[in-house]
């Protein structure tokens, strides 16, 4: 994975779920087997000792394995075959042991399983990193003012800060059933030929005991060659999780169109053709992650029935799948995350937005005021109407209700000014901006404490 | 939805998801938002109540109905249209208060709610109905053998009742986690015109809890017009549910093959044109959800990123692709709980399948025996050789073992039929039934108690 | 399909793909089938006339088919089992050969593929609109100058002409490779029990052809009850369909935001909240669509590999996926059609908007115009230190040139302005335009010529 | 991409789509670009070349590109950066003129066409080699007879060579409609910075077709930067491609199970635990590619919508999307081609399993030689219920039908036993077989001449 692909190029995203990190994990898992095979009594301890310390320091030719494997139908044959070799190479007598009673999907899932789970604590990180940069804007913004949009129309004022806080909500969410998702996906795979341990007889249990903590794994409830719902789960949250970092690059590329320019990424990127460019890239990196998931996390959710106690073509590319999935969520998540740590906040252009609308924007705040005397239906379409005379005649709202006999009638013209202060209409915005950040600050304390 | 679709005409998976009740639930919010202001003081409580009788019992024109909304771009519009009418015919006064401070999306996605809530309740029912039936095939089928099958190959023997355990760990998960999935999902959505409420001033969390109070729906962190990561988790749950029931559709299917014939479904489906023909209809059913669902979850995981406060096409079809989420999982899993509940079993059949294979499932047993004496290379090689020359002479394996001077030298004769005995290589199953047995008794109990 | 959602609902999209509509082919095929083994002489004449008679006139029971068709796995059995008693009242001999050596998916496919033609005629002709209303604005506005924008930046001129010809480019081939996809998947289905016409003996090639003739069908290669491409090809085209509208859709949405307006669409969408609200209705429809085909696409492309001669779970559905699939492309282009055939286009906003960038958006054509003596690298230096100037001091482009002395040395004074000529910029619109009009006209005659 | 994945490690899915392919492929957009410049006059000769020799042999740094691609936002401002420098070591003079004009999707789409160009030849290659495999199939067992299976449950005889003869049929269809996509998507991509060649002025549309020219590319009829239908329709042909292969997969398995046993993989794959297994590796290899593609070609369905006239985040991935559909889809051509050249085929297994069914496999050729007596209904009852009593009583159906009064009235004894010859109820096999050889020998002759 030399990967030109942006999304596996920088070191922010290097989740070590490379191939040769993947190699290095089956050959951990040959080395704790034949310890926990030694533990209950199964291999000579010494035998045992000499697998384990030439699977911590063994070298493997990934072309050859790559051609064999396709001839094989699975990458465990000759992995076990090169691995054996090197065992032999110290100790004959050893060499027999290697592999013992064990198939070709109990070391390639567990492998899969032991990358994946550093790689899940390692995006833990980054949404702590995230999750903190978007709490600093919801806290900083709370109270400035811009334009809300509703199907890309100026709609009426909102905090900032506010908009922030709802990017928090869905990271809240995504931290707690992201851990849920990646510990339930990460456990030990160990069924042997058929699933049931058959070649340990008696001593099936005592040796996956043993050999779950030697990998520092949990036990599943039973092996799980064909139940594969935890990667599907696990899949399907690195997509939603993806989507959330692309839910904040969304907004932030579209606030910083030419004509928006609220906001503006501190990194942004350059033009080959056009010198004047200041292009959106980082926000560019979480939408190229958020549209490539859904598939992938289809394939998965795709792969929940295969035949038997193995199947045909569901788990043998898994590693491919969840390999992408990971990675774009974890580029997703590092390039909002140093985004908005960067991010440039043009007040002045958020409310020179919200005047440009010569007061539209607060036509709701209008027919509420009017509702009162009016009725809502009769307030509705007089503010409509005179919303169309503003339009129409190039004059602020103000100006025009200002003008109409029937506003006069229903509000005091002293209190017409007081309905288009930005601030007096956040309503419950500052009490979901709290809500928010004590979720945060709860997650973080509870969920992300140990995280890198 | 009349439909035709076999997915939505049982009686048991009648989710109520139709128009009709989304319809019942958008006036069940409009009539609680009523009741919600009065008790804040926003709208007088005779009015109230006249409205939210009206809700109780209002109908639609749904073919308007949905002429209208195209052209508004929103069901809410007409809808509220048609609503205030009625509501005018009883006090005009009343009218003005109807869909006071809401938004379209506030009164569309709560109502998606109080629909999915129900439905959610519903499905956890059957999954009881699924677990429970799959629970007795494992527990009473824990010790009878039959053919493991890898790559639809004869693998080894093991426990029927270890496969139906495996079937039963997926479930475990998927109800713990659906559960989770839908309490996240199902919450009120309240966020006005822009998303915070700002019709309401500084009663905006007082009515917020009022409203949420009458739905009996938890209060959100934020609204979530735009946070549409509930509905995709929920989305992904559905599709990893009906993957699970379609993974036992899978084995049960191919266990029926005519050339297999261990297990049948008692309701098994005729032909119209071949009298002979017994089909696995209602694993058709759970196969044909199963390979629906991932492409409809997919589609949900790409409406994560929404344009600003309210998005273009995203949130506008989120009720029709979770109905279908719903309806495919629970379709699986009524059809998949009738199948297992009456499945005949030939263990007649299982042994004879065993038997046909001449002892050759039972290699693995003979290398790992042959092992101690010869090292594990050389009893592969060896026992590969045997079962080659077992096949081509058309003998057993245990005829070709007795022959054969090395065998001779590692193992004694008294021990060779020992070793094609199939209780023998068992090895963890009966521990990994045992497991998975208990994590149903307590998953049932501590999440499904409630469940209709 | 009463069917409340947004993209069933007009009569522009009522594609004749209800299933009433479906019951009625499916009862066209059994009276086609009897009339074509009448002239093979398996059926006497009299009797398939009344078989044929009775088809025309049946009337269906949608739920009680609905309930037991879950129960036999298919729809055919009791529809076959309710038109045969129909039969029966007039004539009890002709019911003996209602579905005469026909299978289950011969009928519902047939029908299936029945509704499907005429479907996919309607949306040739509502392709025919669009490209039409596409190609009168490529005209109308071929030297209108607008911002190119890249990245959501505004980028240098372009006329708006030359982005609807490449809206255009897409739907010229869509409307070849959609016709193929049509052509390709509305054949007759007709294999009997094991897809060979097993049934009818030395006659079988005959009823085929006549059969075919009966409905207007061609006669494919093969029966293809598990060969599913011809639907998954169809599928695919219809989202790629979708979504060129939607592309349509996504830049007239973001070109009318309050703080572009450069075009709005005639018959905007009010709010039930907002007076002054004018939402891209047309647009939400089409971009709704494009969001939710892919995923129906992936079904269908993931149901080509059914288990031998009728498989599990594909083909059971495929009814409910394309008619979603052909109603959300329908739907789109329907939509879209209306939206451009109304396009409002404010070219005075398209100007001012180039003019807000203080000349950047010509900072190519200087950079260009600099390379010729300063050499590229240099060039593009230059223009890249004085554009940030003129940002950083608020000034235009133009005066920043004029006070540099790099650029009067490179330059001639009198001719700087004309680099700011956005008409000079225009490269190989024109030509561009000029193709894809060529083209859509080509397409238009040869291909949609009969379209309805 | 060394890559352990099975899908990439063989030669014969080497589609040269590597990184550094694509890179060659860009060196040769700017070494091309340089002299349809210079042809123009825009660029010196001399410098042109020395752009083209160098760029012929220009070297990349494959880490650093992606590490700075990523901060750019697209590799091809690092490329042109590495590429410049190495031009300027021989001719700084030179070094101002590259990637005059260009923009950084005109490299990079075009390198992506170039690589996609050559592996969609040598994938039509490979389409050749599996068709003619399949093609020997269906010839020379035109008349040998075996089960056919509807939903997995023996159905009455058909010839084994129909069922190759159905798998042809998509792959005929699969060959032109791939050759379309491909030949569609394969073409230039140049547009300059907004697509519409701004930066040549009056010379663009002759500086194109140079450009064209020099890489053998057919000119657009418009840039299409934003416009990505072609790729999309060429990935959807991809998946349904590797779906046609996996349909042959999944027939070839499910033959060559345990049980059934009529087929074999001549190079079937062996365990690393189970000493007696063969397994069907080549097959997995298929099944494999067609459960991954739908997910993938949902991407490129999804990213039909970019903004504007360049995109966020659609575009960007492409090459990695597709690069994995090609290889899929090669993959499972590749696989099932050495599949079929080397099946191996019991006939005897065939005729084995049909008689194991006792004869009810010709259940409906006894119920259609019944209806002539007794009506169709009472035909379908009878045969129904006198296999009820075969399956019983355990008696073949001929010794039932022998001893039924009904029957013996109806059907003379000495034609009896004739309705249980399988030959005899081939129905239209053979004229199937024959018109989709013909059809492949059309299609191979016409579009495959030239395939390598």
């Amino acid at each position: 994975m030399a990967g030109l692909e942006l999304t596996f190029a920088d070191e922010a995203c290097a989740l070590a779920l490379s191939d040769e990190q993947l190699l290095a994990g089956m050959a951990r898992f040959e080395g704790a087997l034949a310890r926990a095979c030694a533990k209950s009594g199964l291999v000579p301890v010494a035998e045992a000792e000499i697998i384990a310390r030439t699977c911590t320091g063994a070298r493997f030719d990934p072309a050859a394995l790559a051609s064999a494997a396709r001839r094989a139908g699975t990458l465990a044959i000759p992995f076990v075959k090169q691995l054996t070799e090197q065992v032999a190479a110290a100790s004959p007598e050893a060499a027999r042991y290697v592999h013992f009673g064990a198939t070709s999907q109990d070391v390639i899932d567990t492998a899969l399983v032991l990358c994946l789970r550093g790689a899940a604590d390692r995006i833990l990180g980054l949404m702590r990193r995230l999750g903190d940069a978007a709490a600093i804007v919801a806290e900083r913004h709370a109270a400035t003012p811009m334009a809300a949009r509703t199907l890309l129309q100026a709609a009426l004022p909102v905090p900032f800060g506010w908009k922030a806080a709802v990017w928090l909500s869905m990271l809240c969410r995504s931290v707690l059933r992201f851990r849920d998702a990646s510990d339930d996906a990460c456990v030990l795979q160990f069924g042997g030929a058929g699933g049931t341990l058959s070649a340990f007889g008696a001593r099936a249990i005592q040796v996956e005991r043993a050999l779950a903590e030697e990998l520092s794994l949990r036990v599943p409830l039973s092996s799980w060659h064909s139940a594969r719902d935890g990667f599907a789960r696990l899949g399907s949250e690195a997509a939603i999780l993806a989507g959330a970092a692309g839910k904040m690059a969304r907004d932030v590329s579209l606030l910083m169109q030419s004509e928006v320019a609220e906001v503006a990424e501190s990194a942004a990127g350059g033009s080959s053709s056009m010198p004047h460019k200041r292009n959106p890239s980082g926000s560019v990196l979480a939408l190229e992650a958020a549209q490539r998931v859904p598939g992938l996390a289809a394939t998965l959710l795709g792969q929940l029935t295969p035949e038997h106690e193995r199947g045909l073509g569901q788990w043998q590319s898994q590693w491919l799948t969840l390999r992408e999935l990971l990675c774009a969520a974890s580029s997703a998540v590092a390039s909002m995350a140093e985004v908005l740590e960067g991010l440039r906040v043009d007040t002045a252009a958020m409310s020179a937005n919200l005047e440009r609308s010569r007061g539209l924007v607060f036509s709701e705040a209008v027919s509420i005021r009017l509702s009162a005397a009016l009725g809502k239906g009769a307030a509705h379409s007089l503010t409509e109407k005179l919303s169309a005379t503003a339009i129409k005649e190039g004059k602020t709202l103000l100006e025009v209700l200002r003008a109409d006999p029937a506003v006069a009638g229903a509000i005091p013209a002293s209190e017409l000014a007081g309905l288009f202060d930005p601030q007096r209409g956040f309503g419950a915005a500052p009490e979901m901006i709290g809500r928010v950040l004590a979720r945060w600050r709860q997650v973080r304390a509870t969920s992300l404490g140990t995280a890198p």
